[in-house]
C-alpha cells in the first residue's frame, strides 16, 4: 500500500485516469493538477493550482507520457491552462521526489539534472517497453489492414529489427498468416528469428530483399529504408514507420515514387489508451511502491 | 485455357478487375458492359452496350459480387449508366449459358427459374466462404481494434458460431493473444473448439458467459445477441455482428443500453477489395474451366 505517499500529478491524456485509479486503490495521497474539466471525478482525490507550493511535499510528481515540449510546456487534455514547468518548480521539490515521466525531452533533462532531481523515463524501461509493443503492433496491424486492398494473411511483410517492438511485430504478423521476413544484424537475432519461424536476412542485404514485399515495418529509429531500398520496391507496398520520430524512412522519395509511407509513432496511446494507461500505472505504482519500501527500510 | 469461350460481365466494383485480369489471362473472349469509366483499360477486351443482344452468345454472364437488387438493378462502379436486368436478357441467355454472381436476391433466383437459366452463387460455396472468412476476420479485427480502448491482446472474447467464419475469426483472435470463448451448438463443434484451445460453451448458456465480455463476434444470421444477453454485458462490451443482414443482434437494445453494437457485412469487399477480387476470380475461373472441358469432352 501507499498509505501517507504524496503523489502529485500534472497534465496529461486518458492514460493518466488508470494511473490515478491505481493510486487511490492503493491509498496514496494524490493531488491533481489540470484536471479540472474531468467528467467523472475521483473520490478521494484533491485538485490544486499549478504553482511550486504544489510539489514541496511531493514522493513523486508524475508528468504526462510524453513530458514537456522543449520549452516545459506539459501536455494537458483536461483542462484550458497552460501548464509550464520551470526552474522554480525544480527548485521546490524535495530531495526524496521522483519525477517520473513516460519519455523526457533534452529540457527535461538538463532542468532535472541542473536541480539534482532523480528522473525516470519509464518508456526507457525494457518491461514498460515490451508491453507497450503490444498495442503498438495492433494499431501497425490495424493500418496495415487500413492501407492495403490485400489482406495481411498470405501478404509478404518485412519487420525491421527484432527488438523490443519488431519482435512482436513479426510474431503478430506470423501469427495472422503473413510471410515474415525479418532484417537483422545480429547473429543472435538471426537465430531467433529462424527459430520463430520468420525468415531472417541481414540488413545489408535489404535491398535485394525489398522486391516482391507488400508491407514494410519498420523499428529501427535511424535512415535504414533509404531511397535505394524504396527504388526496389513494388508500387503496391506500404511502408509502416514505428520508429520514434523522425522515422528510418526517407518519406520525400517514397512520395517522389508514389509509395505510401506511414510515420506511425506514439500508437499505444491512440489505440489503446486505457491498456496503454494500465501499463503506466503498472510501473509507476511499482517504482514509488518499491521507493517507499526503501525509504521504509531505512527508517 | 480458355480460348473461344465467351465471357460477359456486367457491372461491379474493383472486385471484378482480378477477375477480368484472370479471364484475359486465360484468353476468354471477354465482353465489358459497365466499365466506361475505367482508368486502365485491358488490352484485347471488348466493350459493348448493355442490351439482349450482348448476351446472345455467352458462355458465362457475370454479374457483380452483390447480383441484383430486388428490381433487377446491377451495382455498378465504373460508369454513371444505370444497367438493368430484365425478363429480355434472360430470354436472350443461350441453354449452355451460365448466370454467375456472388450472392443472389430472390428476384435473380425468380427470373433465372423462369428462364431455365442455370445461376451459380460463388458466396455459397464452402470453398469460397472459408476464403472470405480471412478478409472477413481481418477486418472484424480492424472494427475491434478501432472500437475499443484497449488492446485485443488480453481481452475477453467471445465468438457465436463455429462455422466458416467463426473458425477464422476465433483463430485470429486466440493467434493475437485473445482470451476466446465460442459458443457453439453441436458437440462437434465444442470439440474442436476445445481442441483448438478456445474456450467453448453451448449456445443455451450464453447470457451466463457474458459478464465479463470485452468483444463479441456474432457470426449467426439469426437473432441471437437478444436483449437478455446484452443486460449481462459489461457497459465496454463491443458487439460485431459478421452475419448476413439484418445480422443476430438487437441492435435497438444494444443502443439502448449504451453499448457499442456494429453490423459489419460484406467486409472482404470493404477491407481487401483485392483479395476478394482474387477469391472471386479463382473460384469462376475453375467453374468455368470445368464447365468447358465438360463441354469439350461432349463434343
Amino acid at each position: 500500500m501507499l498509505t501517507g505517499v504524496q503523489v502529485v500529478l500534472v497534465g496529461g491524456d486518458a492514460r493518466q485516469l488508470e494511473v490515478i485509479r491505481r493510486l487511490t486503490e492503493l491509498d496514496a495521497t494524490v493531488t491533481l493538477i489540470g484536471f479540472d474539466r474531468l467528467d467523472t471525478p475521483f473520490s478521494g482525490v484533491a485538485k490544486a493550482e499549478w504553482s511550486p507550493d504544489a510539489v514541496r511535499n511531493a514522493d513523486a510528481l508524475v508528468l504526462p507520457a510524453v513530458g514537456t515540449d522543449d520549452e516545459g510546456l506539459i501536455s494537458t487534455l483536461f483542462t484550458d491552462q497552460e501548464l509550464k514547468l520551470t526552474e522554480a518548480h525544480l527548485a521546490a521539490i524535495p530531495k526524496k521526489c521522483k519525477l517520473i515521466t513516460g519519455m523526457a525531452k533534452p529540457f527535461l533533462r538538463m532542468l532535472c539534472e541542473k536541480f539534482h532531481v532523480e528522473l525516470v523515463e519509464l518508456f526507457e524501461r525494457d518491461d514498460v517497453a515490451i508491453y507497450n509493443s503490444i498495442p503498438t503492433a495492433e494499431g501497425a496491424l490495424m493500418m496495415a489492414i487500413q492501407n492495403t486492398d490485400i489482406t495481411v494473411h498470405d501478404s509478404n511483410c518485412m519487420v525491421l529489427g527484432l527488438g523490443r517492438t519488431g519482435l512482436t511485430m513479426a510474431r503478430t504478423l506470423l501469427a495472422i498468416g503473413a510471410h515474415v521476413k525479418v532484417g537483422v544484424r545480429k547473429d543472435e537475432a538471426f537465430a531467433r528469428a529462424f527459430e520463430m519461424g520468420f525468415e531472417p536476412f541481414y540488413m545489408p542485404e535489404l535491398a535485394r530483399h525489398a522486391g516482391n514485399i507488400d508491407l514494410i515495418f519498420n523499428t529501427i529509429p535511424t535512415m535504414i529504408v533509404t531511397a535505394q531500398v524504396i527504388a526496389q520496391l513494388p508500387l503496391r507496398a506500404c511502408i509502416i514507420d514505428l520508429a520514434s520520430k523522425p522515422g528510418g524512412t526517407d518519406f520525400r522519395f517514397a512520395e517522389k515514387r508514389g509509395i505510401k509511407a506511414l510515420l506511425a509513432p506514439g500508437l499505444p496511446g491512440i489505440v489503446a489508451p486505457k491498456t496503454a494507461g494500465r501499463i503506466i500505472a503498472n510501473s509507476l505504482t511499482q517504482i514509488i511502491l518499491e521507493d517507499n519500501r526503501l525509504r521504509g527500510n531505512k527508517l
